[in-house]
């Protein structure tokens, strides 16, 4: 017997971090099938794939996929070209409005342009991001306003779409901090343990426990009240 | 000297076709900086790689990047699967406002999503495109209100739209016939010869002759009433 319901299911975008897991689990709870989807983008932490791996497999999805995207060649980020990733910034300094050196040019967009092709092939309604308008307001391409442009986009550009069946671009985490993320997930039974937040990790897996992802996730663990899993060097 | 107006790039999508090769001869006379982008996405036509190539010389853009993308992963199209191109479709099977099995799921999407990344590191404010909403009506991400919402969405996605500086989906052929695009192209100097739009290319590069690209092509160099220099097997 087939548990999953055919008529509901949603591509998840999946870092192998503590939003989008978290979001994996949300949308798990709603009773979604789920076809996770990460990117190997030439990204330092080319670790965080191995978390994404591991999430996937204790979400238990329909199916994994991991494309390949040449942002190296593009450039401008400190993720993907050789600027150093900030260490050990204030609150202040985070939360300026001014746009981090690890933005992604475009990032966001390319993401869930895949994530749309894939759901037409596999007939899912729903693309499930984890992205957060609270800790990270600096990436452009975060903000409600963007995601509500590229639904409105998505529904144009595809067959699905003319055909009447649309996709939804669904944020669960949007207006949440990553305290309440944390308290959400946990409550959802979520191993945060398997999950890699860090923008600087060691070859090990082992996370630098300074740049901007991993204060802010320590800053979260504390703040929900709940051990904090991560390993740092 | 540098004879580039330094406020004037554009990123120009290149398939090595007729169309987007027109496209670059206009923008070129329009006095733009280009800067040609072509897609590897597992297409059984890797031979229109080779053809972009030769028209990003011939054009002298600024510089050509190739970037891979794994289409072939997602599947769900004739180019990318193991479907059959159809050949020696009349008109009517051509323009019966079914989408053709050729569609790629997300395929524009993709494209310009990358487009948008590149033209924000080196500060180009137009990106070109030669989608057609004439010829091939069937796809649903050649129509002018998929770009309109394209164009939205990109001014709320990068850096450059939160700044204030706009970037401009341009599509010159929207409403050109074939015949139209190749008279504009011969007036402006284009070597049809060295472009490729077959669907179904032999490995040396001829054209197959009876894809529908193949047709429309021939139909329009004869409406044109320009000689026809593509090389057939």
């Amino acid at each position: 017997m087939n548990c999953i319901n055919q008529n509901k299911k949603a591509i998840i975008l999946s870092s192998g971090g503590l939003d989008s897991t978290t979001v994996m689990a949300i949308a798990k709870s709603e009773g979604y099938g789920i076809y996770s989807l990460s990117f190997s983008y030439g990204q330092r932490h080319s670790v965080e794939l191995e978390a994404a791996e591991r999430v996937a497999e204790a979400i238990g999805v329909l199916k994994h996929l991991v494309i390949s995207v040449d942002m190296k060649l593009i450039g401008g980020s400190a993720l993907t070209d050789d600027i150093p990733v900030p260490k050990d910034r204030g609150e202040e300094e985070m939360g300026d409005d001014e746009i981090p050196v690890t933005y992604v040019p475009a990032r966001n967009t390319i993401f869930l342009s895949y994530a749309l092709g894939w759901a037409e092939v596999v007939g899912a309604s729903d693309i499930f991001i984890g992205v957060n308008a609270v800790d990270y307001s600096g990436y452009p391409d975060c903000r409600p306003e963007f995601i509500s442009a590229f639904e409105h986009m998505a529904n144009l550009a595809t067959k699905a779409g003319v055909e009447g069946r649309r996709v939804h671009i669904q944020t669960p985490l949007i207006q949440m901090t990553k305290a309440e993320i944390i308290q959400k997930g946990t409550a959802l039974g979520v191993d945060y343990g398997i999950t890699l937040s860090c923008y600087d990790p060691a070859a090990d897996g082992l996370s630098c426990g300074h740049c901007d992802s991993c204060l802010l996730r320590k800053k979260g663990f504390a703040e929900a009240g709940v051990d904090d899993p991560t390993l740092y060097i």
